[in-house]
């Protein structure tokens, strides 16, 4: 089983009203129609507007959706999507979403605001903060950070610095609930170049404020950080992300129905 | 039948998170266990962020929520919710959402940003134009006005010059699709003054802001305005708006349960 | 509460797949968003085969659709169908279902083949014979006859042959083993000139061939019939059926969901 | 509207598996199929084992089914169950919830443990204590009692007693939270003789049995009582009673299909 | 995860009214009971009335049923169906689709009519032409092809005529869409002895008269043939075939429930 | 796959009303929030009232239920339940359900009456009686046991008395319909010491009244036995056991929702 982490920013608001009912019209009826049998958990959540300054973050606008796999989706005639009939895609798509023109829905290349897509194992690899936490503990505010190394900075290097250093510095922000991380599975960045996706949960738009901007602990910084702020990647190139509530604005596969078809 | 709409504002995004998981977790299905018997429709919309310059229009920036009832909801025992066990509030509940200090949850007095819960008809008193139109008939952003006439100008007077005089000149906004209004029914005023809901329909943020902010048609500014400006009520005291979508985030009688219990 | 039948013919097997489609995916999802408040049931059978030689009996080879309403839903807005936003029809649609040209889609004209729908109340006005049968009688096969008189003869004449002559000697049929009627009420005879809906119930196939071509019981021919045969009615001019089963394709309020949008 | 509750108890548990099973298999499909349309609410509740002494008190073991009627189901077609196709009943029926021989499923006649069945509007008529208790309030186990006054005691005269002396008496109890009673409508008395419900609700068994047999208060025994205890109404011969929660154990029309078919 | 196609054929309309309502009410119920842990897709399409023309290629009247199984359905238990509980079949089955007497309900005996049931890889092993279409493409009939090739011929030979010379000239029918096969996996041939499954879709019933019928390609004859017209294998000995929409009339996971027991 | 029987009993029927409340309002949507990707099933069984007798056998009062895994659910982070978020308990939780103090809710010890949780294969190890029964043979009321041998008895010698000298004779039960063993898989004996789960199905109470304490057929005493009578297992030590119906009282991944969060 693998899990995966969709992140889509909407270029201007006015593609809102037809990318929603394509979405809930075309898009989700046609995945299930044709992954369902594969997909073992198909939620979207809506972004939440930014805390003021937290749009500096990469922030992305719209959605993130989660798809939990049976299996991957990449064997043959699973990513068309269906083998027998495919999916639709509206014609201004490219240009709503900011894919490169020229790259294909689902294409590796990746620029800044472009969908960010990646794979994971279902559970995360790192919890550092706040293990055992319960909806008893309070309101849940989660930053989704996808991110990747700057060019030059291995994996492991990355990672070494990340865990052993950066989590535990981050781990002393005043308000951090609850802090944990997914490396990457195969296929790796299928959208984008991203490596890791990392949650950081606070109270609400005030404590993350408070937490990262107003009140922030001492960082390192990396040595072969070319970003001088944290979180010492550089946003809309290293890193992603965006701010969801804990509920999903729809779980398709048990609250959602449209037109079915054949696969 | 009867029809309802109810605006609501957050008075600060830090209510969001607690907000969310009260109406999801604790009062959707509390409404449903006590009123579903005489709801028809019971519907949430989340407010879309507003078009720039949106704002100052007396927006509401969390949630359009639209019943139907078979009857009225004010028989002994159905406003508290349930006549055997009645509905719980979060304690910050009239903080979140602007109510008077000192006013209950439904009680009638109302200041800028409190709910507004007006009833109408099922169907619109008036269709000023657009009528016919159809999904296929491109974007539909909606921009849900309740409103009053200022204190002195009577209903007759105010609706004279709402629907001979100033439904006309709005037709003439370059790109509104759209746009029918209902008279307030009793129960008039549940929460707010307000006595009429109009909804004008746009293609997108950009159309909205061209139709009213950009190249605004001629309108004529009645004789007891007090506000000089369209719509020539003056925001947050006689009018109150939102910017909502075609689809509901949830039509919770259709497509949500929860802890369902004795009414 | 009102109840109503609605046959639907296909002219031509080659609209099936569309039509069947536009049905499924855009119109009972259109006709839930706008008229689910005042729809207490919204059920579709599809057509069985018709049985050798039935075909003759003016057979309508696609669906009958139910509805039952809290309210008439020719009250303004219902019938567009929503007020706000209205349904969409396949600019085929007339060709498709057989509506003379010029006419619309639920104009009042009539010819052979159209749809016929007519309104009664929620229980047979006559149960002339199986009152009390259950499910475990064995199998169903449903006759359903949508009928009027011939030109010239009042509701009154006609209903006096029906009830008091003709149904006492259908009874005689070997293996009729339900038989009920209603009388249509207002709206009368919504599109098509119908004014009553018999059901005739039978084991199967052969059971309907042996009553009603093979070993017919001794009918009397109404003195005004210009059809010299059972049942003493024009197919097609002054009746219509269809043969549907006991268990609906589809309870739409009940089963079905699909795209939601404001009413 | 109309709101009814219906006690069953079984005569033996050896009809439990397969009364369970008519019940889910097929008497709640049959019930939605023929009277879904004017039901708004169709919830059965299992009885919890009483507490040790409750089943002194006419104690019903199996279940508490409640139903919303949009209009009596009394009208011509609605009892039998469908006009069209009838519901079943298993032949031991009558033997296992104790209906007098000779008399129907759903006949006037009652004796001691046979089903209980009353109308009431949808809101109780007298609320005695704990209004505007909620879920946080602690556990609910709730007592309904179905009851009637002694042959020659009028409504008006066994009221006056219950209303007026009788409840304060009761709202007494130690750890009574809850008090109301529904005075029954028309149709009244569907099965038995019962003209009221009330509900009374403990925070559990011991609680009910510390209020109830344990440390009762001063009650007043009405002139007219030929029974000498506490509630001085004949259990199984004035009045009945069961304990159930506050959670359905299924609400058929949100929860629930099953084999569904023509009315 | 493997997935199956089902055809059933009934070999008398006056089997449908009892077929129908033990597939809806007792077959399905009872297949999810006791598999739905293993089923990831459980849906069937009901066939669509053959072209004129068509009924000789093999055609089966009832439906298609598809299955997509996390594991082989064969395991000890599961094909009984469950191993606590078994199904229920009617007496009349073996005879009502067309089980040579003797053979059990899911047999390997097959002869003309009977069921046929194949086991396939998910996603086509042959994608011949049309690959990409959407459902904006049109109309879509789909003739579902199951076929083996004549006795004394391999399927290495057989597909090599299939796959390199007879599918390459199918393409060139006229009008059409869209053609893919499956290659059968273990358990192969699980009920009748086939091999393949070809999917052809065409945009409605005159369409495919015209491709196969009127205006068919030039076909080269394989040398070990014994059938000289198109398809060059025997109908109901070496293929049968079946016409289905895009859409499953149900597809029991998502949209069916019943009475559900232990497994 | 791997499939578990968790056998609850509560220590007081006092807490009923609060742990029917945590399971549907909490727990139940916590589960399904946090494991519904690896769950094939989730299904809940209430306990019947034991037959007069029963209770002597190890009998558990309240709820077995069922899941179905796709894996173990005790890889990294799915035991908590979540990895991101955790269940919440309440914190009279140990108490109601019997488990030892200081022992957590999923914890390795077991006394007498805490939490049964045993992992099996999906289909049982041994059918020894009944195989092919269905639905159409009658009532069934399941006696699930729960069991191990004594201290000092190997599995294998266990085994081995149970399945070649035991069942055999358990077959004589006069009335006994069904029985089926499951031997079980790791993780063996989650909660509780156990190995083994039987299920034995006879018609209703007098008939497990009558076949095993009235006319019990002749059992041999294995000589490693310590508890002289049938089944020669010591009841609260060796085995625990309840009465259960042939449906689930709720299958939750079907039939139930709640407030869903992330995961």
């Amino acid at each position: 089983m693998i899990r995966s982490y969709l992140l889509v920013n909407l270029t201007d608001w006015d593609y809102l009203p037809l990318m929603e009912r394509w979405l809930y019209k075309d898009h989700a009826p046609e995945t299930m129609s044709q992954l369902a049998p594969i997909l073992h958990r198909y939620a979207t959540y809506r972004a939440v507007p930014a805390p003021m300054g937290g749009e500096a973050f990469g922030y992305y606008n719209w959605r993130m959706t989660e798809h939990w796999w049976a299996e991957s989706p990449f064997k043959a005639g699973a990513m068309g999507h269906g083998s027998a009939i495919s999916e639709t895609w509206p014609k201004y798509y490219a240009k709503a979403v900011g894919i490169p023109s020229g790259e294909q829905a689902r294409g590796k290349a990746w620029r800044a605001k472009a969908p960010a897509f990646i794979f994971v194992a279902p559970r995360p690899t790192e919890s550092f903060k706040g293990d055992g936490i319960t909806i008893e503990d309070g309101g849940i505010l989660r930053w989704v950070v996808v991110f990747k190394y700057p060019g030059g900075v291995s994996k492991e290097e990355g990672d070494d610095w990340y865990i052993r250093i950066h989590a535990p510095e981050v781990c002393e922000q005043v308000g951090l609930k609850r802090f944990f991380s997914f490396s990457a599975v195969d296929p790796t960045s299928l959208i984008g170049p991203f490596i890791r996706v990392s949650e950081l949960w606070y109270e609400n738009h005030s404590s993350w404020r408070n937490a990262v901007l107003e009140n922030p602990p001492q960082y390192s910084r990396p040595s072969w950080s070319r970003y001088d702020r944290f979180p010492f990647l550089e946003p809309d190139v290293d890193f992603v992300s965006t701010f969801l509530l804990e509920r999903p604005e729809c779980d398709f596969l048990k609250d959602y129905r449209g037109y079915n078809i054949t696969a």
